[in-house]
C-alpha cells in the first residue's frame, strides 16, 4: 500500500507528521510519501532510524498555514503539499491521503481543484469517529457544510454506512439522525424532511432519531446530521469532558486528604483521559472524493498521525471509494 | 409575593412539588398557591410542619402527565393545574408560576391558552441557565422553536439580557451567538442572517459568535440559538459530564489502590456534582409570555422546586415582564 502523508500538515509541522510516518511504516511495512519541503523533510528524517523502511520524498514549495483562508490557497498555493499530495492519489500513484493541516483549506482543495467528487454525490461529508460508552461512533457532517438538504444527509448517511463496513468491520451500521427528541414530530424541518428519504433506501440502516445522550450510550452506531449542529454536537462534548476534568482536578487538589486519594486514582484517571480521546481514533475521513483523505487534528503527536494512517490503510483496504461509486442511492 | 406552584407537575407528584413549596414557604415567607388535586394536595402537607407557613391550596381536577401530547391538552384538559394555575397569574392573583411538568404542555397551554404572548414577542423562548467554568449562563432557545429566524434570535437575545439583568443582577450581560466558528464567514444561515440585527441593537450586547469552549470557559454571559441547535447543545453537555463521571467510577474500581484513592477524593467529586447538577440551578423561564413561567425538570426534587420558586420570585422582584413590554427592540 501507498500511503502520502503531509509533512507540512500539523501546527508544528514537520516533526509529528514525519514521525508519525516512520512509525507507520515501521509497524506495517507499507510505502510512505512524504510531501512537503524536501530539506526539512530529510532533515527532520534524519532524526529517526529509517533503516528498511519504505519511505519517499516529494518536494512541494508551498504551505498552506492554519491561517490561510480556504479562498486563497486553492489557487493561490498551485504547489502546496496539499495540491501535489492529493494529485499524486488521483493519478494512481498512492491508495490514500492523510494531512493534519487546515481543514478548510483540504476541503477547498480537495473538492475543487485536485479530487473533486464523485459523480452523484452532491456535498462531501467531514465526519468524526470518536468514543462512546460501548466502542465508537461515526459522525457527519461535523462542519463542511453547514446548512444541508435532506438528499446531503442521506447521502452522508450511506457514506458513513459504507465506512464503517468497509474500513471498520462493521457488519449492518446503525444509523440515527441526531434530534432534539426521539419522538414522532420531533425534529427541525431538516430532520423531518430527512426522515422519509432515510425509510425508503436500504443502502441506510436507519433506526431513529436520537438525542445525545443515547448516541453517546452506543444506541447506533452513526449520527447523521448537518454540518452547523454537528459542529456544536462534537466541540460539546469535547469541551465538556474537558471541563468535567479540569474541575475534578481543581477539587481534588482543594484538599490535603482529596490530593492523596486523587494520586492513588490517578491511572484510572488516565485511562479515561486515553479512552476519550480523540487522537486516539487518529483522523476525519473526508468522505465524497474521488480518494481517500483522512484528516487528522492539527494539534497531532506522531502517534496520532500514525493512528490516522491506520485509519487511511483501513480505508484503501476496504474500497471505500469504489463502493460509495457503485452504491450511490437514487433520489 | 405570591407564587403558584404546580402541585401535579414532577414526575412523583405530588411530593416533591408539595416539599419545595413548604421550603420556600418557610425560607422566604411568601404565599405560595398549590395547584392540583386538592386531596392529594392536603394529604401530602400533612407530611410537613406548616405552622405558621402562608400556603394556599386551589382544586384543579385534572392533571397533564408527561405522556400527554401538547396539541391534546390544551383544549382536552381545561381543568388541569396549569390552566387553572396560569389563569391565577394572568388574572393578577399570583407573581409568578413554577411547574415541574410536560414542557410541551406547559408551553402549549402559556402561548394558546392562558398567559398568551407579550404584543410584539414573535416567539417565546425557553432558557436553560446551567453552571460553566466560572459562574452561570443562560441560553435560549433550547427547545420551544427547533426552527428559527433571525428576528426570533435577536428577541431572544433581548428577552434573557433582560432576565440576566433583572433577576440575577448582571449589569450588562454579554451576548454571543453559538456559531462553528467565531471568525467571520463561519455560522449557517441564521447565524449570518441574526449577526446584522444583532449589531444594530443597544439593547443586546453583543459580543460575537462563539463555539462550546468559549462558552463553557466563561466568555459570555448569555449564549444564543435556535431551539433545534440549542437542545442539541444543552444535551449533549449534561450526557457528557454523565458520561465522564460513569468512565472515572468505573476505571476507578477496577483497581484496588485506585479505589482506596477514588474513596478518598469522593468530597472532591461531591463538589464537582453539585457544581454541574442541573436541579442547583432550579429551572428554566418560560420567556416572551405575559407572565413569569419557571419549568423545572421533571425529575426535580423538593431542593430543586425549591430553587425553581427562588429563581420566579427574583423574576418578579425585577420586574422582568413589564421591562420586556417596554423594550421590545424594534425590527
Amino acid at each position: 500500500m501507498r500511503i502520502v502523508v503531509d509533512a507540512m500538515g500539523s501546527d508544528s509541522y514537520p516533526a509529528p507528521d514525519v514521525e508519525g510516518a516512520v512509525l507507520a511504516a515501521r509497524e506495517w511495512n507499507d510505502t510512505i510519501i512524504l510531501v512537503g519541503k524536501e530539506d526539512l523533510i530529510r532533515a527532520e528524517l534524519k532524526k529517526h532510524d529509517t533503516s528498511g523502511l519504505n519511505i519517499e520524498v516529494v518536494h512541494a514549495g508551498e504551505v498552506i498555514e492554519m491561517t490561510d483562508k480556504p479562498a486563497d490557497v486553492v489557487r493561490g498555493k498551485p504547489d502546496s503539499s496539499m495540491h501535489i499530495g492529493m494529485n499524486l492519489v488521483k493519478i494512481g500513484e498512492a491508495d490514500a491521503y492523510v494531512t493534519a493541516g487546515n481543514t478548510g483549506g483540504v476541503l477547498a482543495v480537495a473538492t475543487l481543484r485536485a479530487l473533486k467528487r464523485i459523480k452523484g454525490i452532491q456535498r462531501p461529508a467531514l465526519t468524526a469517529i470518536f468514543p462512546n460508552l460501548t466502542g465508537m461512533i461515526m459522525a457527519a457532517d461535523i462542519g463542511a457544510n453547514a446548512d444541508c438538504k435532506p438528499e446531503y444527509l442521506l447521502q452522508f448517511a450511506f457514506m458513513t454506512s459504507i465506512f464503517a463496513r468497509q474500513a471498520m468491520g462493521i457488519e449492518n451500521p446503525r444509523v440515527a439522525l441526531l434530534s432534539n427528541g426521539e419522538e414522532e414530530g420531533k425534529g427541525n424541518e431538516l430532520v423531518k424532511g430527512t426522515i422519509p428519504l432515510m425509510r425508503g433506501q436500504s443502502a441506510v440502516n436507519y433506526v431513529g432519531n436520537m438525542e445525545p445522550k443515547e448516541v453517546l450510550a452506543g444506541e447506533t452506531d452513526i449520527v447523521i446530521h448537518d454540518g452547523f449542529t454537528g459542529n456544536v454536537f462534537i466541540k460539546s462534548i469535547e469541551s465538556t469532558a474537558s471541563m468535567v476534568g479540569k474541575l475534578i482536578k481543581k477539587e481534588i487538589r482543594a484538599g490535603a486528604i482529596t490530593s492523596v486519594g486523587g494520586l492513588l486514582a490517578k491511572p484510572a484517571f488516565g485511562r479515561v483521559s486515553k479512552h476519550t480521546d480523540p487522537f486516539e481514533v487518529g483522523g476525519a475521513p473526508l468522505l465524497g472524493l474521488n480518494g481517500i483523505v483522512i484528516v487528522a487534528h492539527g494539534r497531532s503527536n506522531g502517534g496520532a498521525i500514525k493512528n490516522a494512517i491506520r485509519q487511511a490503510r483501513r480505508a484503501a483496504a476496504g474500497n471505500v471509494i469504489e463502493a460509495i461509486r457503485e452504491g450511490i442511492p437514487a433520489l
